[in-house]
């Protein structure tokens, strides 16, 4: 570990201020000293990478591909340095962190695949029909094609999956976009092993300098001025709302503005119907205490919110609920900031107006480990108060009681875009459930049926991204294959000489 | 005519300001008067549109299709009241006005035809793994659904194909979104006969009310109170960088951003080669008059910049160009604002230093009718001043001399976003062509070889629009079936029951 940045292939701190991640389960600082990329280091990478792009984007799909797996290669080759250091920064178990790293060279590699062949261009022609009346048929070939250099900022919650060489990063270069990576400062030192991966691969398949590059920063500078720069042309971000609006917000002030996919918070609606609680109330409540405190809560798919119709089933359920999550033991979060925001965040909702803190985990707790804490209000109350629609990031829920199927309705209809809703009814229900599944669909990107929102498949059929502010773009995806398209335009060739043509376009 | 605004099915007009359409031909005002929107009437127009949402989205797409294909018959039947509407508003021929009918009759109908069936919906299909370890995997399905209500601010140029009843009408109706047209105030009289025809289809066919209003507004409040509402979840606009810029930022600023894709200005470069000039100067010079002046340049596809390397074949091309647009006779444009902003635009460029005009147009000319312009200058002062690359709507175009291929390469990729680029080049030229082609694939959405750019066929393989200012986001093309991907998202539903999947997910 160097705490060093990577400029394309090169090692630097050129910079003044400095800073250490931190191990949450230790409560003390790691000792690795991390240098903030100076302005000169930033403009460095991004010179590097326009001039990168051009040679990148014009490797056949098969060289590209390799680059992508030989990062996989050099990642499971970090073994247990990644494994520990991982772990070190997060709080977060080993057997987590090795699920993630599967996760991450998964990823690469399913994109390796895609772009084997050139068929994720979407290759379309229309050929000319030279004698057509009155005007002649042109003939015109369209695919698609890689924007520019992309900017990363990588997700706490995910210091492999969505970080460094996550989706965002493994589906830019996939499309022949050089990345920068903003490294997140709590996994700096994961992101630096990592970097270091993705820089030997790429020396060792013969990529352009600058086709990446990795900075570090504990402020917002570096993150705005990467943003800003001109050579800039799209940016990914997984993170929180704030912080994706933020950059959302200047991309589009620029005087060429970018597309941002910023993928951000989402309290994911579960519907309970009324016999589905009559029939396996315990179970529900058991397989839902668990979804809730998966990673201590810390997923962007966990079940925040859950909506059912006032009876004495639901007022069974809030309370198994309750004790079926305190029984689960005290985990550790990611760092004492975000332990600390979710103190703040979850009393802050169950301080609202008629809501009622059900149960909190009362086991012993070391530092910066969360509290589970369930709550309940009434659709009225809920319907009033925009505080009580937040996300609580961490092991948080609250139980929306409604008074009728009308409320709930417009309990649903009334909520911010979410990643993902999901629906747990009877056969016996089905029929019925319609006004619920369409007033769902209209504000989710996802909806579950009778299961849990967290645990996100990485296949071509997913959707995770959904209306702001789930996503700042639903019109992409942010995982599996489909999320190559985020980077890449269409762009025609019209009449152009066969010997020119690239051969997936012959 | 009325001159009332379409409030779903009801003619309203409650506003109080008034304005008429104008005859440039003539240089006079038209009779009919026509009456702003006025705010509870844009609200009423929205609500509206919001309630039929639900009810729209979910019609089988053959429905859509009738209602699509309805939309075309009412516009035909609408004969010659329509055209000389037309005509009368715009100053162009009959001619053109029933070239623009057909191909808005021919979009109406392609987009019926691709939503017959469900295809454009991109259903992916994953199914479920249930002993895969260690986890079981789900069964995903995948599929696009409208976003909801569409803005569409229709182009001055183009009455009826980018309009009230245009690509993006067409696009978003065919998704399933109710549209809410603010007519363009240059062709109120032609916007109100389509949106009479879009009425009437929609009652005929059995659409909820809502689904499609048409607002009148001679300044920009309507549309800006249009872009500004929270009901509203996208835009269409298709004019001036300043108009969709403004858009843009308006909707980049609401609590919930939303998608705007505005198709904007562009200059559309014409690289010719040393070979090109030697072997054929003349037939170019032709064939480029004639499509600087088409339309009276009034086109987003005018080429308004030609590129060349200097030599004796390119000074004389540059006369000869001079010489075959000012033998072409001065026609009219589509307003007195546009001719005062076309002389105003042309003068500021030809002024600027080390630019000469090489010719323009000095037959008589009536009111409102504009004098062709052909300017040059060197690759330097091009490089060097940002006025040049301003786009002269109308019949104008600049020669840039560049001292050689270096120079050439710095002033494309020096250029704005584009929608188009040109190359003209001999066989022999071709194999030295690629660093041309590579910098300019990566400013423009479509490179034409060997033609005009002016035409912009409407099929699969089209892309129109490119990087900005081309378009607001190019990652979406503004013509052909691709399209209607502006308007709708990708959508997900897991592990979900067989009976309440819709057949093309089945």
């Amino acid at each position: 570990m160097t705490g060093k940045n990577y400029i394309g292939f090169q090692l630097s701190a050129k910079g003044e201020t400095t800073y250490r991640t931190f191990n949450p389960k230790t409560n003390t600082e790691n000792s690795a000293l991390f240098t903030e990329a100076n302005d000169h280091e930033i403009e460095s990478a991004v010179a590097l990478a326009a001039e990168a792009f051009p040679v990148f984007k014009n490797l056949p799909g098969a060289k590209r591909a390799a680059f992508l797996r030989a990062i996989a290669d050099e990642i499971l080759a970090l073994d247990d340095t990644l494994v520990q250091t991982y772990c070190n920064e997060t709080g977060l178990p080993e057997g987590r962190a090795k699920g993630e790293r599967g996760r991450t060279v998964g990823q690469l590699r399913m994109f390796a695949d895609l772009i084997e062949t050139e068929d994720w261009r979407q290759p379309t022609i229309d050929t000319a029909i030279p004698d057509r009346q009155p005007m002649p048929k042109p003939d015109l070939r369209q695919f698609l094609i890689p924007l520019g250099p992309v900017v990363v900022f990588g997700a706490s919650n995910f210091p492999l999956a969505y970080s460094t060489a996550g989706g965002d990063t493994a589906s830019a270069l996939a499309a022949g976009c050089p990345v920068i990576v903003k490294s997140h400062p709590m996994h700096a030192g994961t992101g630096e092993l990592v970097a270091s991966a993705i820089a030997k691969a790429a020396e060792k398949t013969g990529m352009p300098n600058g086709v990446f590059s990795n900075l570090n920063s504990a402020g917002i500078e570096v993150g705005q001025k990467l943003v800003q720069h001109p050579k800039v042309k799209a940016v990914g971000f997984t993170g929180s709302i704030r912080g994706g609006r933020a950059l959302f917000d200047l991309a589009g002030q620029r005087e060429e503005p970018i597309p941002v996919f910023a993928e951000m918070g989402s309290i994911n609606p579960v519907v309970i119907t009324s016999n589905a609680l009559k029939n396996r109330s315990a179970e529900i409540a058991s397989t839902y205490a668990s979804s809730i405190t998966l990673g201590t809560g810390q997923f962007c798919t966990n079940p925040g919110l859950i909506l059912g119709i006032e009876s004495p089933e639901l007022s069974q359920f809030v309370e198994d609920l309750g004790s079926k999550t305190s029984e689960i033991d005290a985990q550790c979060m990611l760092h004492p900031n975000i332990h600390q925001a979710y103190e703040a965040n979850g009393a802050a909702v169950s301080s609202q107006a008629n809501t009622e803190v059900v149960a909190v985990h009362d086991g012993p707790v070391s530092e910066n480990y969360a509290q589970s804490k369930i709550t309940t209000t009434s659709g009225a109350a809920f319907l009033q108060n925009k505080k009580l629609h937040t996300e609580v990031f961490g092991p948080f829920s609250l139980v929306v009681q409604c008074k009728d199927e009308s409320e709930l309705l417009r309990v649903i209809s009334g909520l911010e875009g979410q990643l993902t809703g999901t629906i747990i009814a009877e056969p016996d229900e089905y029929r019925q459930l319609e006004p619920v599944i369409d007033t769902l669909q209209d504000r989710v990107g996802r909806i579950i049926f009778n299961g849990v929102p967290t645990g996100v498949e990485v296949c071509d059929a997913m959707t995770h991204g959904g209306p702001y502010p789930a996503s700042t773009d639903s019109r992409f995806t942010a995982v599996g294959n489909h999320s190559i398209k985020r980077w890449a335009r269409p762009f025609s060739y019209q009449d152009f000489p066969e010997e020119l043509l690239p051969s997936f376009l012959k």
